[in-house]
């Protein structure tokens, strides 16, 4: 068994917020995330498919079709975007775009393109919020 | 001379628009930067001051100072904000929050507490929006 | 399930020693990391949780609780500190200070904290001595 | 169990191809990688084993040994080399020197000495062609 | 004055040869390097130009421009290339495609678009050939 | 002219100390940094040459003849060692291990080396204490 991953960044903003919570207790818990305007993140992405080797490409999947993937799956959605806004899984849910729920998400928008393209299935999605902090997801058992 | 560089990081929010200019040359000027939801970055800062080191202690500033100069004037100001709408030089005044007027912000914001500890001056601010593009300002010759 | 990783990190002194042995072959086996007088790393440690989001927050665990337990359970012990002399760990045992124990020994400082808290498990922990080399531990099975 | 890892990075050409395709088809499928003068990649190689760490030691191997080992094993054989022309797995085989394939060719080239050293077992072989791409190879269950 | 950089990488292949020279005496100065069937890295390229921020859109030159000029002058010429062979100023001349070399080429490569454009000069160039090596050329006084 | 630039590690350890004053006052003055145990980090030096590059063979210098002097004039005094100790510098001298001196004494161990192999001169060291925090030095005018 082979993992073959790629990389790709994004630039986008997002905010902490529980409307059924106060003003003031959103700022307890999100701290300075609760600040509406938003903040932003360059955010990676780290996409993991396992498989074997093709024998005659060498290739578990093509990294250029795997990068394509990527972004009309992930980054045209959330890339130079307002999460919270303009994001279809939290714009019109109730979910923060946290690293965590990031992580789940972008599962969730590669795992049947990878599914449908046979001979790898999606293994590990990781987003980096910065370098110090990512989640990462491995679909459910 | 001796040339001391501290680094610091922080998250926020920016677009770029013209109000003189229609929507549709807004976004021909500035692309996706122009959706005004905004999106954001992990920007870093980096803060070179220029003098001799002081025979007793070995620093040209102490560095915990710096630090401290650095929080105080720029990242209380800007970290997890939403630059045109929070940071009082891009919110007040019609001017884009890029990572070019970053660095002249930023040195106008870090210069006067250089000059008034005395011994070293302020010699470069460095910005950069991502891994891949940064700004410099030497200040006024 | 989800994994939540954040990273720190410590500068710190050591060096490789056995009692028992020469300073002959203490020089054979240890080489330069035998000099008694300590040499010194950057570390990097970097502390994953596993668990689910909560529903509300969409945290696994409070990212600013995590830093804080880092910081208290092995920064405040380790950081500028020499870890043969002054980390309880290696100064009260014949341990060496490798990147090995000190993975263990940061899972051993950071377990109880994290299990206490619930929610979320303890799931790995990895040291990173430099870039090139780092260790990691997941507990016992 | 412990897990104890060393990077090393190597510079290597290499390119894809497939003798029974037209340099058509060659083309379509591996694009720029099909150009048969080559190109280069700064390569890292990422070599994982787990075992117990040595009571006295504090080592799960010792680091200076692994690192000659993949000096021996890996980057005299790969190092400043051609992949295709003089690399003997892909010289002597229709396999292409894809990142995949190299992470099985390096694990194959280490295993055997991480076993005959006893103690430890190889865990994982990690390849990057850049910072973007990778593969993993952790041998056959 | 304000000092705008933009990075970029590209992956080639090159080596050293001096024909004038036996094989022997190549091998002497240029080591693995005169490996004639060449060896490869991933380049990065730093480009940076100087003058002051437009007072409209608070851009010293526009980065997607000068991302464009770098891909159309340099990386289309240069990227998944063996420089020796392909790049028309290492291909036509008795000249080594060394860091120096690349980083004055690149520099020739650039500075008529980046005149052209007008407002901003080039000031310099630098070119990484790994993370640990590269070179900066500033044009002539 | 060209600027030619090689980076190398070392990991070593120091405090900051003055004779002088009391232990109160040292640390007030330098914190952390005053536990005379020792604490160290992985140091980046980075060294920098200008100079013209040869016709024939393309270099300013001989990068392998480059690695050479920083090994032998630097990281031999220096790596694996405490400062304060072992480094001829500052064990024989009231001088602090600072970045800031560590660069001006690196300049003074590397600079005859180079003026002595004529073609290029030394015209800037940088050294790394973190990747946030550099100290640079130019040498005299």
């Amino acid at each position: 068994m082979l993992f073959l991953t790629r990389r790709a960044t994004f630039s986008a903003s997002h905010y902490y917020w529980n409307d059924a919570w106060s003003a003031e207790k959103n700022g307890q818990v999100f701290g300075r995330c609760a600040n509406r305007n938003g903040h932003g993140h360059n955010y990676t992405i780290e996409v993991t498919v396992a498989g074997e080797a093709d024998p005659v490409t060498g290739f578990v999947v093509d990294l250029k079709w795997l990068k394509d993937v990527m972004e009309r799956e992930v980054l045209a959605a959330w890339d130079h975007r307002h999460l919270n806004l303009e994001a279809p899984e939290f714009a019109s849910a109730t979910l923060n775009p946290t690293t965590e729920n990031l992580a789940i998400a972008a599962w969730k928008r590669l795992e049947p393109s990878v599914a449908a393209a046979g001979g790898a299935r999606l293994s590990r999605v990781r987003i980096y919020e910065t370098p110090e902090i990512f989640a990462e997801y491995r679909g459910e058992p």
